[in-house]
């Protein structure tokens, strides 16, 4: 197996990219091919000892930046390491996936430009596999379709149920509409008709799911539209992160409370790995043709290991192959 | 001053609602009207010491429960201590606001349309005091329009400011919109719009801000659709809670952890104390030719207390009127 991995995507590439890389060669059986800028990532490799034979260097000499706009820098830098991978993964059958840390809008705008959409598939949408009180859900879509139909939502919907599967090893995920309400008369005419279209044709529905369920674990699978689904895991993320600032804040006002939090220590480690995005280390793309995964900009080499592991878990389990199958058997209903 | 307030709204009506109610004539120079199911609410005052001329009962013969439909229920339950309350304020100059802890949407139905809307505004928004680690922003709106128009942001955003400037007394409210990336070209056409619309005609935009600034402090007034900032509140909500529960679920796995947080105990009422959404107690519903406040379903009585007291600001503080002049002034330009 051979996974192309965008050694410039990232606020640490090439330099944690690169590390995640050799951990993950070292430790799973993969071949990984680096795309970026030749000198430097050489430069990054060099610096470990790593089986030479499982690590493939491929030169693409423009980068792109996290704030440049995806469209534009796609069609203006054809040598970018985003476009030359994607590239790679479209015309070689050596290779089986492609992952970034880089510019999410530039992944998605490259991934459906040169590898198009899967047969019964309409939009790309971001899947993210989130952390709640019992297991890990599937939140989809977190970014890619900002202005979904509704049956893009439900093609969401048939991908993220092929994903949990296949992928999280939920045999029978339930299927959640993220809503304002429960009742199916709730929310904007687009959700109404969403919820309809649901009802209709698909299995596992739950029906509605309110955004204050989200992390008890009750659905398996939330569908959302991008706009909405970027807003939850940005307040998610932001949302811990300020909780702890003002935890550490308060506690150094406070030598008992310093002394608790210090006793505290060992079990908050315990805490953070629990609610780890990490643990899956990358958002996969889904409804385009071809295994995309899309990681943290803040992604470091773990998480970069851990993306190559969730992305081994798809190809291994052939999820291309089950969503086109999934898909094609809603649209004969 | 009198205040209408619902004693049958809310998860602990008539209870709670009393006894705030209570403390509140007391604290405060104000005169509280409840109106609900005589019989209950006479049994609550009955247990209490309190100056008789200060609070007033007025019979209400309908409940509406928190899962009744809107609408239908308004239409329905003419004698709803929703409607009662609402007509009171609207036929009265002797009562000045009104408080709910019930069904938001039955209380944003009847006050649309017993109270109508000012000059100038076309929809009615909730708007909400949250904590970020500087002090309390303005979320706006958190659930009465969940498919508004570029012209009902912008309504909302002027409304937003005179809140932060009369009640919050926040000078010079910088407003920022929500959206899923920094840059004026990111977000849905609506958004993109919307941004356009507040550029031209609002003195105060510090353009857009993304979820994970939220809780930063770096906007006062943060604008958004009602379902948008619906999912953001109970996200918050939950994700605080969920946190928590994690918290205690770890901490009794290790003796050491156990003692540590008792050490940390008071350090973190103080944290709860500074993320206590119950602070401002209520949320305002803007738009509407009235001063009517909504209250979480979940109010105990200092919650209700509270909400009296910011209710007292906004009276005393002509918001309405100041509303008025700003929207006009817009509409002037």
């Amino acid at each position: 197996m051979n996974i192309i991995v965008d050694a410039m995507g990232g606020d640490h590439a090439p330099r944690e990219i690169v590390d995640g890389a050799i951990q993950a060669v070292k430790e799973f059986d993969v071949c990984i091919t680096l795309v970026g800028l030749e000198p430097q990532v050489r430069a990054e490799l060099a610096k470990y000892d790593y089986p030479q034979d499982k690590i493939e260097l491929i030169h693409a000499e423009d980068t792109i930046d996290m704030h440049d706009p995806a469209t534009s820098s796609i069609r203006k830098k054809k040598n970018s390491s985003i476009s030359v991978g994607i590239n790679l993964l479209k015309e070689s059958k050596k290779y089986h996936a492609f992952i970034s840390a880089g510019n999410t809008g530039a992944v998605v705008c490259a991934s459906t430009y040169f590898l198009g959409m899967l047969p019964g598939v309409e939009r790309p949408a971001i899947g993210l596999a989130i952390p709640t009180l019992k297991k890990f859900a599937f939140l989809i879509d977190v970014g890619a379709n900002t202005d979904p139909k509704p049956e893009h939502l439900l093609q969401s919907a048939i991908m993220a149920k092929v994903y949990a599967q296949k992928v999280m090893n939920i045999n029978d995920p339930r299927i959640g509409l993220l809503n304002i309400g429960a009742e199916e008369t709730k929310g904007t005419d687009f959700m109404k008709e969403t919820h309809r279209l649901f009802l209709e044709r698909l299995s596992n529905f739950a029906g509605n799911i309110e955004a204050n369920e989200i992390f008890s674990g009750r659905c398996d699978c939330i569908i959302c539209d991008g706009y909405v689904g970027n807003v939850v895991i940005k307040i998610s993320e932001s949302l811990m992160e300020s909780a702890l600032a003002l935890v550490r804040r308060e506690v150094k006002k406070n030598p008992v409370s310093m002394m608790g939090a210090l006793l505290m220590k060992s079990c908050m480690k315990d805490i953070k790995k629990h609610a780890d995005y990490s643990e899956y280390g990358g958002a996969p793309l889904l409804g385009v043709n071809g295994l995309v995964m899309i990681s943290h900009g803040r992604s470091n080499a773990k998480a970069i290991k851990n993306a190559i592991r969730a992305t081994i878990r798809e190809v291994e389990n052939n999820m291309i192959d089950h969503v086109i199958k999934e898909v094609t058997a809603d649209e004969a209903r």
